[in-house]
């Protein structure tokens, strides 16, 4: 399953990003080579523009480059799998997603990573920075304030605020699980699913899989399964433990996964074993989604008997890759104008990735990147009024 | 002296921004084709870059767009002439900037519009994003708040800070005066100066004409002349009368412009008249540069007397135009990594862009922004220790 000669992709990535000097450039739409180009791209003839665009506000999305440009938005706290690297160390990430953003979708967005892991303080600087964009994609941002950070924005922001790492994954494991389900010959919602991890993406995957109908969703952290009524939890969890585990089951991961049918890891490397895996139902289905760096090796959940193996990785099939939601969505909220992406967009979205792959096969669950016209169908799913 | 067809660039540039939907685009300097390119450009192999630079956040300028990146940023309280029209009216002239910036001098630069006014908040905001950045640009941000925002940003942040309205114009002020003194045949330090307008520029044009060496440099607000000892100076203006004014003139502007060699209009339309310009000493020198209408026409002012005169607008001769200096400045700022744009650095911009006029007259005091490898030369005047 491992690519033949594994590549040695810290090399080549170091290598690139220091001859490219940062991933992204702004350039200008029109030249500046006549006087005429001058006058009419600035002074005098852009007063002209101001002034409509300040008496008319709506009409920015058409004269400005709000109407197609997204902040992606990061403090740096939980960058893919390494933690709370901060700004800087953020910035390639961010880079990279805004280089996604305009190949996959022709949409422009720009990283904005803060000097702040304060909550006010991300609140307050993403609205006042907010006005030239149509849309807000939040990135690496760890929980619980997260949330609070994403809720907040979307009541008091006209625009869209989407946490990626959220809802971008829970779309993509949505849109996975559908296919799994197919290759192995259950039932969607009549599957056992264990998460394990809590943080920002465990708690998305375990609502979108519940609002999608899957009845048993189970929620694991580090103290074990998450139950109503165990001790010390802390409000977001407390709230998860209401929706989910409505069986009252109570232990440890291994409790949680016994008789399983997908084991979904969303935490860090090595909190998944074979020995969790074999302990689950047959024809196991696991998502180890933790990057760069599984909680399990592929081959490894392999041996231990599961069906279906997907990664956060772009070197094994089956990438659970929120490059294949976030670029379509606001590509779809940009182009509609909408101030909120909904829960049933969310699922819409799910529905549609899922349908991309015609004939599910154990290594092909998800689409690939690369699928022809990816981000325009995934924004097909935007509608007004939805 | 006015183009023989004025062309209407109001509806030229509304139509073209229009058909733009703004004038900037982020775009990707690698491609997403193939695997390798995501593995290397995006996850596994973004995680070495993000760890590295974490770990040596010098580097950050080396591997990410740190390096070549500016903030334009601005809070929309004084654009052009149009005065406080927002963020969103500002946002067409800060594209404008950013076009400009890649155009001349290929520096990245991106807008930021802020959606606060408030001097605390702007200053939290801009200490908040300035992680990706190489540079802070200030732009059209009213006095006397641009004075605190820039003073604390340049003593907090570890790059460069250059108000624009401030620095720029001074320095192309400076530049276009120590020509217009060799074409009327004058002796730059002994000119009497009257400045119209105590703002942001005037009092920066103020404080580098005298840095330069001029001895009478007078400054005039909407009480008339400024002076040490007048009642009622706000904090700034007193500052500036101590520095300024050193005959303790007092009166009306009327009063100023008798026998002055120099009138600059830092102001807005309306505030000179050919009866100001008809008081000065023969062989006067007027810079009339309200934009997009400037204190007096071009015409007017040649009527009254004057032998040069400049605007800020690119459809007469004599362009008092930023764009000379904040694409070069930052090009050298970024290259070189100082973390401060100095006063020397500033004197020194104003007379290598003096130099480029290899034989000043009465129409060609500034070099044009076509001036071949421009940025390039003003870049060439920052250097380290400087």
């Amino acid at each position: 399953m491992a690519p033949a000669n594994k590549k040695d992709y810290d090399k080549m990535a170091l290598a690139a990003h220091k001859q490219m000097r940062g991933k992204l450039e702004v350039v200008s739409k029109g030249k500046l080579k006549t006087k005429d180009d001058w006058s009419t791209m600035y002074s005098p003839g852009v007063a002209a523009v101001s002034s409509h665009v300040a008496k008319n506000p709506a009409d920015a999305r058409k004269y400005t480059i709000k109407g197609n440009t997204v902040a992606v938005v990061s403090d740096g706290s939980a960058v893919l799998g390494l933690g709370n690297i901060g700004p800087l160390g953020a910035l390639p990430v961010m880079e990279g997603k805004c280089a996604i953003f305009k190949e996959m979708a022709g949409v422009d967005a720009f990283p904005v990573v803060l000097d702040t892991q304060d909550t006010e303080e991300i609140i307050a600087v993403v609205k006042a920075i907010a006005p030239g964009f149509g849309g807000i994609n939040l990135e690496d941002i760890s929980a619980p304030r997260c949330f609070e950070i994403e809720e907040r924005l979307k009541e008091e922001l006209d625009i869209p605020v989407f946490h990626d790492d959220q809802h971008g994954t829970a779309i993509v494991v949505l849109a996975g699980l559908i296919n799994a389900a197919k290759v192995v010959g259950k039932k969607l919602e009549k599957m056992r699913v264990v998460i394990v991890g809590a943080g920002a993406a465990g708690r998305a995957v375990a609502l979108l899989l519940t609002e999608a109908g899957i009845q048993e969703v189970i929620v694991t952290d580090r103290q074990g399964i998450i139950f109503e009524g165990r001790t010390g939890l802390i409000p977001y969890k407390k709230a998860l433990a209401k929706v989910t585990n409505r069986a009252f089951l109570q232990g440890e991961v291994l409790d949680a996964v016994d008789g399983a049918d997908v084991l979904i890891g969303v935490s860090g490397p090595g909190t998944i074993s074979r020995h969790h895996i074999e302990k689950m139902a047959p024809q196991a289905i696991v998502f180890a989604l933790a990057n760069p760096i599984p909680e399990i090796k592929p081959e490894d959940a392999q041996l231990a008997g599961a069906a279906v193996v997907a990664t956060g990785r772009s070197d094994y099939p089956n990438q659970v890759n929120n490059s294949l939601v976030f670029p379509g969505l606001f590509k779809g909220a940009l182009a509609t104008g909408v101030a909120n992406i909904t829960e049933d967009m969310k699922l819409a979205a799910a529905k549609k990735l899922a349908s991309l792959v015609s004939k599910p096969t154990s290594t092909e669950i998800i689409p690939g990147v690369m699928t022809t016209d990816l981000a325009k169908k995934v924004a097909s799913v935007v509608k007004k009024g939805k």
